[in-house]
């Protein structure tokens, strides 16, 4: 049960978002921007370094979500997901991704766990300063957006069928449409 | 020196949403709604928890910025901010802002690091489910805004000149504003 009454019972962050629509617009604008708007990180990968930080929180409704839009994204779906999530350094990822969801790691701890030497070894393995700007901006909005489901106690679903709703949901209409 | 070329010499955050006008532009619309948009938690006492959670992430621009931002919003000034920073326990702050500090302290170390027991004291001092809400939230945005500017080395001035001037200029004009 959720710590607060949400007066609905839509799981997650569909349910804050309905609650309370006035920080629903700045979170899902940047939600929108992050994760969908044009970049040369694609749609997957950007789904990818949110599912990793939120697996490292434990936030079952964030990880199981974004784990599901990643895979619903990326050519090689929820086996690069899985592989990423439990071992990342075993994981079949490019050297630029290894690199930019070691930063993401990285932020998770602390801001100031990023070092010279992680930023530098995404830039040698070819990240430009927007890849890199937007992967600590994606794992610092996921250490939001999973203290304010878990900090709130939103209900997080087992059934796995509804986190492929979501996808299809998310993958055709957005995030801003959820805060509509 | 930032990780990345933020092509300005703008300290702390403006220099990163002077770089990512995209992000921010949510960003900068999200800490509006939540420091300053009409609410029964007053400005100073909102600036006052994104100071004590800033202060226990050791971000020093979002601490010393938020920090002013309070001081100049509350009657007790810069007094009442350093109490809550330096020794919780013994600041002389109200029984519902002080259960509201400890919720958002949990919120720093993790959501679920909140407990029914924490929202409770909250609720018996006084504090409704949106000030519950928009504690959680804020806790968790600095949570977002520390590791952004921390991640990137963002830099944050010595002086504390520069962050009483812009104290000045957000109690006049919001931080929509510096998002330009």
């Amino acid at each position: 049960m959720s710590h607060i009454n949400l007066q609905d019972d839509l799981p997650g962050i569909a349910g804050l978002f309905h609650y309370r629509p006035e920080t629903a617009g700045p979170l899902s604008a940047l939600a929108e921007t992050l994760l969908r708007a044009p970049n040369t990180l694609s749609r997957g990968e950007r789904e990818l370094i949110a599912a990793y930080v939120s697996n490292l929180n434990e936030c079952k409704f964030c990880a199981s979500s974004h784990s599901a839009f990643a895979a619903a994204q990326l050519p090689e779906g929820m086996n690069i997901v899985s592989s990423v999530c439990s071992d990342l350094d075993r994981a079949e990822v490019s050297p630029k991704m290894l690199a930019l969801l070691r930063v993401a790691g990285k932020v998770r701890q602390s801001g100031k766990a990023v070092t010279v030497a992680d930023v530098e070894a995404a830039r040698d393995a070819g990240a430009s300063d927007v890849e890199i700007h937007d992967t600590v901006l994606i794992a610092a909005a996921f250490c939001m957006f999973n203290r304010y489901v878990d900090g709130l106690a939103a209900t997080a679903p087992d059934d796995p069928a509804v986190y492929a709703m979501s996808a299809e949901f998310i993958v055709t209409h957005g995030y801003t449409a959820i805060a509509g």
